[in-house]
Formats: C-alpha cells, sequence, structure tokens
C-alpha cells in the first residue's frame, strides 16, 4: 500500500465524553500520526475532537467526515474536511473509509460505525472500560461470525499496535 | 395524519431466516396491511421478503428500499421499488422512511437500522426469542435514554398493535 | 413487470414554477395515475406538488423522495414519504427510483436529476416551452451519447404516452 | 481558515480524455500543490487521475472520493481514499467537499458535480476549448442566478490563480 494507513477513531461524542475519554483519544490520536497513519474521524467534538487534536499536536494528518454540509462544522482540527451533507448516514462513509478502527466507548452513534464497518469487514479494536457499546459488543454480538471480532485491549498504546497489525496482516 | 402509517420491519435476511422466523414475518405484514397501514423493507430475502408476502397476501402496499440500483434487484412483492444504489447505507433510509418499527431477529444489518431508528427517534418494537441482536438490546444499551425503548413482545399481533398505538400517540 | 410503473415528474420548484408549470405538472401526475402508474416526485413544492395533486385527485398513488429527515416536510399529497435526510443528494435516489421520467421546465436541481438519470440510462421526456434546464439539454449535451436522448413533446397526453411506451419497450 | 484549501478538479472521465485533457489536468494538479492547497477529485480515471498526479509530483496532498465500497478503486495518486459506497451520488459528495472547483471538460458525471456544487455556492472556474458540459454552461444556465457564474479561463495558471481568489474573498 502506497498511501498511508486510514485509521477511523470512534467513540463517545460531547455527551457522555469525560476527561478521561479526551485523554485516551487524545493519545490515541497522537500514536496514530506518530505511526504515519492518517486519523479519520467524525469530525466533531468528545472523542472525534480529542482524537484530532492528539494528531495535530503530533503533526499528523487529520480528516473528518461530518453530517453537515458545510466546512465550518468540523472541529478546528481538522486538516481536511469531508462536509457529506448525508447526516448520520455519514457513519457508513466513516466506517468505509477506515483500513482500521479504534473504539473508546460510545453510543448509538459508535455502534452505528461499528455495524457497517462489521458489514463491511474492517478490522476494530476497542480500548476495555471506556463504557458504552462497544465493550458490550466485544463479547456478544459481532463475536463470533466470519471471523470478525472486535479486541478489545487496555491502552492507546495497544490499540494503535494491534490495529496497525491487522491493518498489514 | 392523511398518509398512511409506513411501518418498516426488520430482521434477518437469507442467513439466518428460519421458517419460523418467516412464519412471524408473514403474518407481521398481513397484519400490517390489515391495519391499512404500508409496510417498509429493506426489499430483499428473508425477513424482508416474508413480510412483504404477507402484506402482499393481505392485499396491502409493499414499499422495498433497496441498497442496488436497480428496481430488478428487489423480492417480488415489493409493489415500489426504491433502487438506492447506496449500498448498506440504505438502512437509514428504511429507518428514516419509518412512523415506526417491528424487530424480528437479525443480525448486524439489523442493528445499524436500529441505531438509526434511535437517534432519529423512530419508535420500535422487537419480537421476542427470535434471536438476533434486537433481543439483547431490548434490555440494555438502548433502554435507558431519552426514553426510547425497544420493547419486547410475544407475537405479531401484540407488535403491530402496540406499534400502531406508538405512532398514533 | 408486476409492480406498476414508477414515472418521476421533475421540475421547477417554488422559485419559478408559474401557474401554467402548475397546471402542465397537474394535468401529468392526472395522467400518470389513470395509466394505473406511481408517481414519484421530490415530495416538495412547486411541479412536485402541483403533480402530486393531480395524481391524488385522479385516485393514484405517490411517493415523495424528500432531502428532509423527517416526514413533515413533504407536500400534503404525497401517499408515501421517504424522508431520505441526505439533502439535496437524494436526486440521485428519485432518478433510480424511476422507471421513466417527464421533465417540466426545472433549474439547477432538476438538471442534477436529468444527469442521474442519463448516467443509470432510464429514459427522459421533456414538455417543450416550460423553460429552465431541460429545452437548452434536449437538442445539446444529452442527445447524442448510447442512444439515450431526452424527446421533446407538447403536450402532457403525448409525455405520459411516450415514457410509458419507452418504459414497455 | 486554518486548515487548507480543499480544491476540486473535475472533468472528463477515461471516456473521452485526451492526451491534451490529460495535459492541462495534470498542470493544473501540479499547480494546486504548489500552492500549498488539497487537492480533491473523484479518484478514477481520465481528469481525476491526472489531476492526482500532477499534485502528486509536486508534492502535494491529494483526496480521491470514489463511488466504491473499496480503497483499492481508486487511481495509485491518491494519498487519502473516501470510498463512499454510494455510487455515482459522490458527485455531491465532491462539490460539498470543495471550497472551490476546476473544470477540465466533462460529461453527465461532471455536470452532476456542477449542478450539486451549484446548489451549494460553491465556486466554479471551467478552462476553455476543453469540450464538454461546462462550457456550454459558462454562457448559458448557470449564469443568471445568484451572482454563481462559471468563469471561463484559458489556461490552467489562470485557473489555480482565479479559483484562489474566489475561496480567499
Amino acid at each position: 500500500m502506497v498511501r498511508k494507513r486510514q485509521i477511523l477513531v470512534i467513540g463517545h461524542n460531547d455527551n457522555g465524553c469525560t476527561p478521561e475519554h479526551e485523554k485516551i483519544a487524545y493519545e490515541t490520536g497522537a500514536l496514530i500520526a506518530k505511526s504515519n497513519s492518517v486519523l479519520i474521524s467524525g469530525g466533531l467534538g468528545g472523542v472525534m475532537k480529542a482524537s484530532c487534536r492528539g494528531a495535530h499536536d503530533a503533526s499528523g494528518l487529520t480528516v473528518g467526515i461530518i453530517p453537515q454540509g458545510e466546512h465550518s462544522a468540523a472541529n478546528e482540527f481538522c486538516d481536511i474536511v469531508i462536509p457529506s451533507g448525508m447526516g448520520l448516514a455519514r457513519d457508513f462513509l466513516n466506517a468505509l473509509s477506515a483500513d482500521g478502527i479504534i473504539i473508546i466507548g460510545g453510543g448509538s452513534g459508535t455502534l452505528s460505525e461499528i455495524c457497517a464497518a462489521y458489514m463491511h469487514k474492517r478490522p476494530m479494536v476497542a480500548i476495555r472500560n471506556t463504557g458504552g457499546t462497544a465493550e458490550k459488543f466485544a463479547d456478544k454480538f459481532l463475536d463470533h461470525r466470519e471471523n470478525i471480532k472486535i479486541i478489545g485491549v487496555d491502552t492507546p498504546q495497544e490499540a494503535v499496535k494491534l490495529i496497525l497489525e491487522k491493518i498489514t496482516a
């Protein structure tokens, strides 16, 4: 692959994103940047913004794919903005754009992205103890079919390391 | 509301749809037709097809919103076909088109529709003991926020009765 | 084809739609209904609304595929509403949903639907002397490739007759 | 604006793209890169590929938004690939992603992007004597409303200079 790996970070939006989530997302974004990968995100707040900020501070490249139709709705740490104009159905664009996905908590929107990713066979890693959707799913619904499984890890370091392995494999 | 109520039926596609699921879906489709509502579905196989057939046999009106770009990909019991050409992201169209939703088992595609419906506040009823996604969710993730809750019922009769009440309310 | 033919009517929206356009659109909608076909439209105002009203008054079935995410944004003559939630990109859904298309004037939105229809090889008929986009195109850009050509006619009667022939063929 | 300007280049795809078009597209892409802007394109062949190659050779950053659902369908000069999975409706994503647009010939797909851009008020510049759609439109349909006008220029240099002025203004 000539182009850089594109890693999507998903999780809690402004509702539900704690300082702890932000810290994890920031570190994850920074590690993605340091791995010379592109950070893809939904371009809005919470985990999306914190991961973009982390990648940005580490001189990485960030892409935000947003529901709105105008660039200005994205957070200020998106280097490239894709204003989809298609509302929350942009969750499918996020998932399809990913070579691999890291999950940090998250609710119904995150779960929608997980479903899209699952159907399109994108590898996923979830950071444990971040609450929300992915954790319940890591050992349930998505675990048993087609060898696609959300693997739980404990740290951003492990998450980035593992997703890179899965993409390269 | 002058127009008829639009009820979406979602659940197992060809993979995982048993004769028992088909029977439940068929009855659900027929009851939707008898209630003078329009059946919306994803227009393909499994629960989608069985529910369309049920509505069709009861002289109802059926709409299939399909991933493909040509009408011919829909099952033969769709009176109206919306070929979206947008792949599985059409799950969002299904959810948005629904005034209310009935869930009969289902996997990752069904869950994607549930997420879209949840985010857009469409009422949902799940038929119990049909396996799959919705049952796990009925008492977990989607249960606690914004008064949107997937209510579990035991029969197609209860499902159609309850969803009509929720739409009318 | 078991299902009814789906005929899309496109043209001027509220901006630019004159009483004369409305009259033509109304008659076209009524004739579509009388031909036992389903009228598809963009579900909003102008030619969309007038054609829906015409079909409605002739006891036909009308479908409105709208940019918004809620049913209530559609005009009151839509029997079935597909709230796409994807903004103006729903023009592609309109075009793809059509077995054939009738054009009554129209601007950039109509032209966008014409392009989508052209790329997906849907037959098109334009009513002459209605201004707007289609007339300029009937003898220009779209005329020369792949045997797809927008044919100009003078009346709603001719338009519906011709598009039905093209669909059946 | 902190982020870089995003300039979309549209025009002939593999069908209709001559060596002359490729030369113009290549130069346009290179000039976009040299202006420190991001090149957005539809990510496939013809003008899309030639402009990506030009930007790439000038060490620029290129984004390809493609109809397909997998990254591999993009041309090899896309640094970032957005596999939309939504078919040709991705033309709307292209237009919305642009701060400004340069048109080099083009057929129905290009025209569809022009319509989307027009409806969303994105500034456009067309390179003259490249055939296709835009030239016919530069002095017709799109000329008279809302102060949006496709301005014709003679060279890639003029096109990039002018679109940058329009974006900055």
